[in-house]
């Protein structure tokens, strides 16, 4: 048949083993469209909420922001949420971002151009932290960043606001919080995970005490039997609420749960809970960001995920040995053995490397820039050299391993900062820094 | 660095094993622009043949033209040629057929319809045969085809028209040949192969007779050492030369190298040779199609293949072997063997399968069929099945492999019509058809 | 705010005076969803018919099929149905040709490639007549034209089919015909416009006979008070309905009316009537294009009318009395009189020029095609010249109008076939052909 | 023809009248490709220099960046450096701002995703100022901002930088410039206006002192017959020179005239010019940017101007006196008379409006907006009211002007600062703010 959906294919998940192909349930925007009205094409504001210039993910933000992050072969995280918001059609979409703003623009701008087209209304704009005349000075937490933009986002039609950080993995359909919302009448409406137990490491959210129709009471230090779960960031605002929150009520408040959520309950407004029982993962250090991708695991996920469209050739394989792994395209492998990884989008693999629980993030390198690397001289080519083993490990995008090279943290090293020779450690995993040289022979 | 140069990757080949990675030479359009006056992209229309009603690939031209025809794991057989000529600059390009024209248009208005934008003058149309008040007949063949457009392609303020056929597998810069035509001041410029002796059996086309300085005297039926090599199917005309030939001097001719060109030769018009020592391969027949794609070696390839962007998930390997082989993306592969294949895009396989020596197409099905072939209750899901064995195949898109099928020609058939049981033996090559069920347990 | 709206505006209309500007209602396609499920986007395949080889519209389809003639000073025929469609959440789109494909293909492809990204289904294609194995003959109408691509569209999991003829104006929700469809459990639905006796000249559709309950019990020649409205030509077919009809109930229709409806109302299907009462024109002669143009009067109009985007400059008028008229984009226009006309995209009128009740359809040429026409040494430029007079004609696109020209059918002549001069007269309305030159001082 | 050439038609200009079309000459950018090696297109990145927090252009500039500023009915400020670019075959392209770049990204992300498609390489990206572990303060002027992204700008293979103020409007062919400096083999070379006493009040940039071969010795402050013209602030600087200077030589650096180019002629480097001769407005000021719009004359002009693609509606004229005017799309005009003024896109003009001498910017809304205002209770309609007197004034976007307003500054203000009441007047010129209202009977 002549129809080729290009970008609508679900994102399907793999385990040990599949006895069948996995059938995606309805994964279209309009299917369980629950009869929202407004719907939420119209009447929801979706902000993507960046970082602050301190970010837990460094080395990964050393040269961009989170949302820009390589996850999964060949998705950015902001892609996470912006496919999230897409499937439960929401499309008018800002990110909000005050560092690094290069990569994310380039990435929004050529993966979503088009989401505004043809009937449908939409846009995804990136807010970069700006000067003006009135604002000399950066932005001072995200719920300062959101303030500083409230005359250009008071002006949408809009009936809510949707709250989204930027560097959770979960998948959602945004209708169903917003349902809760709207049903309850509430001011505010918290997104909760019920399996808490699972991340509880892993989160800088509080837990929330609940009353029994859901309604929030307050935030409790510890999880324990009598509590409803972990905030998980995620907040809708009716359009008015957070307009007298950050204007009038809270006008110096920088933290969402500290101090907007709770100040809220303070105040006597309304703050509801919806309770989100599928697997959620807050990257707030690279060993959750590390463990988020290692463990990803998606079969019978129905939604698509979004990303720039490409146009690579088929990766191509000598002779490989490959396991619970995951292969991007346009990566050359040789003779090698690859399991438990992700090996991301043009990787060169040379021969005898191995390569076991690591994600190779790929590079963005171009023919053109790959002779200009051999006009300069460059001895170490970007990739995995030969009879090198990576164990373990997250290796940025365009590194260049050596040969016979050992990246295993054989030591145990916990956290070990070698910027200037191109990795750190942290929580144990090493992470290569993008466009790092490690010469032959190395161990890490 | 931000940028992500996402449809200018090379094709880059492989082979049994990669010392380094391949570096691509210059492959931009501009490179080796050798000073052409006027510039390609101004003067020179590329008009690329289709096919008649009775092709030589059938099945795989049973419900597209042939130039719809999938290869390389995620092209299109159009893609070559429209390649070739982006990366000559040639950007005027008119794609001819009387075929199914749905998939070819479907094809080239989402991979192409960028081409004449910003500052690039360009376009790709396809020309469908139609009906009007002074034709009502079908074309008869190509040269008659192209007889039929020349009121639009009259119009065009070129120099030259590009001839090429949609069916050959070659990579060449188009302006070498364009330069050898307008040095040579020729009417007619006739592309040579050099290396004919490799595919003397799988062409249709002649050998050339050639005086010293390479213009064509005349066309000899058998290979033999006098002569310069055999005629590629790759035409120059003069602009007008063309106009003449098939208004005025030619009014019937039907075919290009019996009639056109013999023609020109016996008018006294100036026919060159121009020299190709490249790789070729004229896909005349499944036999010569299928070695084509089993023996693609693109290494040190230059150009960049163009085809259509997608957004398909990495595939994921849950354990599998594989060797000499070509994965596309969006497949999903457990514990299978693999070698010396080609596994186009969204390829499921089972576990247990074996596949050799054989060109999967893939599917373009989407989840929502997916989801609909269920409810429709069919049992055998599209892809490869557990403990299949495959070998020396084509399996066309969305086909139903069933399990512990065997698919090997153990009785070396060279010629079998079974299209419907769902296959056709051609050369000794077994072709599937596309969205055929092939049963549990079938041997074929 | 920052967000240019780029392709959602919707067309206001224009009267003799605003008083203020025209508000839209919504126009989305989810505002007024009426529920349906499932959703049309899903389960509606449109298609829309092109033209047989003997147009009514000649001399405008003399190298385009209906579909790509021009209207409104930007649009082309099919962007009114297409418009409906996408207003109407329907996404899945076939236009089905059987003449010129190539401006139809061009021009859908450039307009309407981003129909089916992010999260919406959809498509726009074109199927183009075509030769294949089982089918050596043209279509012989367009029932035939539709059961040819039967295979084709019954792989579609649709439940309805909405048949559209291409060459009609109006301004439609299908949601609500697809709701008295379903609503009423019928086979088929016809779309039949209550507003019959303004247009009743202009139609060679039929008017119905129906019951209390809107149930058709047959056609009738002639209008007259007992009978329901016309017939528009516009059919919902239940799928299994459409299939059974084409295949094996009538095998050998090739009209709808004629046949395949009243034949399923013989055969005891039931045929539901669905009331339009809005603007509606048929424009099956040029006498009812050029009405249909003329009095185009959108004002309140609530859809959008998209088409293909464009970058051209703004138009500059250096001294003009303009009246009751529409300009498009690219225009010079000098010191001139216009008064109840349309004027296309890029067109130059020279001073002195006097235009009433016309329709230019501008030019789709190029500067470097006019720099080519300036070399070719045509002395009359494309445009209207100095002290020309152009009444009540159609002037189509590139045709060169020299100077102290009149076009204004002074001797009320009503049917005049000059060709080979440039020009048709039909119903009283002169129309210049595309490209034609019409020399100084010729009087028409 | 079937090819609608949707982005390449070129800005014709418009003057008194015109007596035939204007031809355009090439404007094809690799017409006169004057053979550079490398081509530009692989060896030059251009950087477009946004602005600093305080703009010259305000109240212009509140909301936006002055790269976002729209011109000339439909085209925005950045869109003439940009096609300059593009025209003259430079299509790496980074746009550095630090004030608010999201109408600015919006744009180019919009207007330009496609330049890197199809054997392009190419992009535009926005540098926005940000924070980062280094650099925690704003950056203290242009060449500061082109410092802090030279890790960024040092990894492109580029043998010229090409630094453009992104406030000037002129047409230049940058292909002539590169040409000179390389020729001249300099380490920077200055494009000096050859025209300077016509701008000479117009401009902050100094006058140059060159020798017989055209290399600069100097600068003076006041033009005199000795001097060889004025710069224009662009300059091409070789990349290791650039990297050099900002880096060791002139680290404090933050002007690049009287810093980096005075700094590098003390230092012996060798900084050659550039004559330009054509048309050059450096836009500095409310009211050079007034008069550079109402001047615009683009008659004979070879390029193109892109911007981003729209599909508006085509304008539509009651009865209305035009004379000597650009008029944008989308408009609706009723019974008025307009005379040397620019109507930008989509703006309202009431019955009885007379508009002289200004620049309408028009507005962005749409239809949901138009609504969304109406139900808010506006009672000034968006656009010019009736009965309104406008003369010698520029209108932001958005602005609702209501009846019997006389905007004519008839007191012959010079300066005058009401942006609470929605206008400033600068130069003698009125501007009435983004989004304002004036209400009925307002006399400026």
């Amino acid at each position: 048949m002549c129809v080729l959906h290009s970008s609508t294919l679900c994102f399907h998940g793999f385990s040990r083993s599949f006895h069948q192909l996995t059938i995606c349930n309805s994964s279209n925007s309009s299917h369980n469209s629950t009869g929202l009205i407004p719907p939420l094409n119209q009447s929801v504001v979706a902000l993507i909420l960046g970082d602050g210039p301190e970010s837990k993910l460094y080395p990964l933000t050393k040269r961009r922001s989170e949302a820009a992050i390589p996850i999964g072969a060949r998705y950015r995280l902001i892609d996470i949420a912006i496919s999230n918001c897409i499937n439960s059609d929401i499309t008018k979409i800002y990110t909000l971002t005050q560092t690094n703003s290069t990569s994310l623009n380039s990435h929004v701008s050529r993966a979503y151009s088009n989401i505004g087209v043809l009937g449908k209304e939409g846009f995804i704009d990136v807010l970069a932290a700006c000067q003006s005349l009135e604002n000399h000075c950066w932005f001072k937490g995200n719920v300062d960043m959101v303030r500083k933009w409230l005359w250009l986002l008071e002006k949408h039609p809009a009936t809510e606001f949707l709250i989204l950080p930027g560097h959770h993995l979960y998948f959602m359909d945004y209708r169903e919080l917003i349902k809760t919302h709207r049903d309850s009448e509430a001011d505010i409406t918290v997104s909760v995970s019920s399996t808490y137990q699972i991340n509880s490491s892993s989160s800088s959210y509080g837990f929330l005490i609940l009353d029994n129709e859901s309604r929030v009471l307050g935030f409790k230090e510890e999880s324990s039997m009598d509590i409803g779960g972990r905030n998980m960031g995620i907040y809708v605002f009716k359009k008015n609420a957070m307009v007298k929150i950050l204007k009038e009520y809270l006008p110096k408040a920088n933290d969402f749960e500290n101090e907007v959520i709770k100040g809220a309950i303070s105040l006597g407004m309304k703050v509801q809970a919806h309770m989100f029982d599928g697997k959620w993962e807050d990257m707030n250090s690279i060993e959750s960001f590390y463990h988020a991708n290692m463990e990803i695991n998606l079969i019978g996920q129905d939604f698509p995920i979004y990303t720039m469209p490409l146009c690579l050739p088929p990766t191509q394989i000598s002779n490989a040995n490959i396991s619970q792994s995951m292969i991007g395209d346009g990566c050359i492998i040789n003779r090698c053995k690859i399991s438990n990884s992700i090996i991301g989008m043009r990787t060169f693999i040379a021969d005898g490397a191995v390569i076991e629980d690591s994600f190779i993030m790929g590079r963005d390198f171009h023919h053109t820039d790959l002779k200009n690397q051999k006009e300069l001289g460059s001895c170490t080519p970007i990739g995995i050299g030969e009879q090198t083993l990576i164990r373990k490990a997250i290796i940025d995008k365009n590194a260049c391993i050596g040969k016979n090279v050992q990246i295993c943290n054989s030591n145990g090293v916990q956290e070990c900062e070698r910027e200037v020779e191109g990795y750190i450690i942290s929580g144990g995993i090493v992470t290569v820094l993008k466009n790092a040289v490690i010469p032959d022979n190395s161990i890490i």
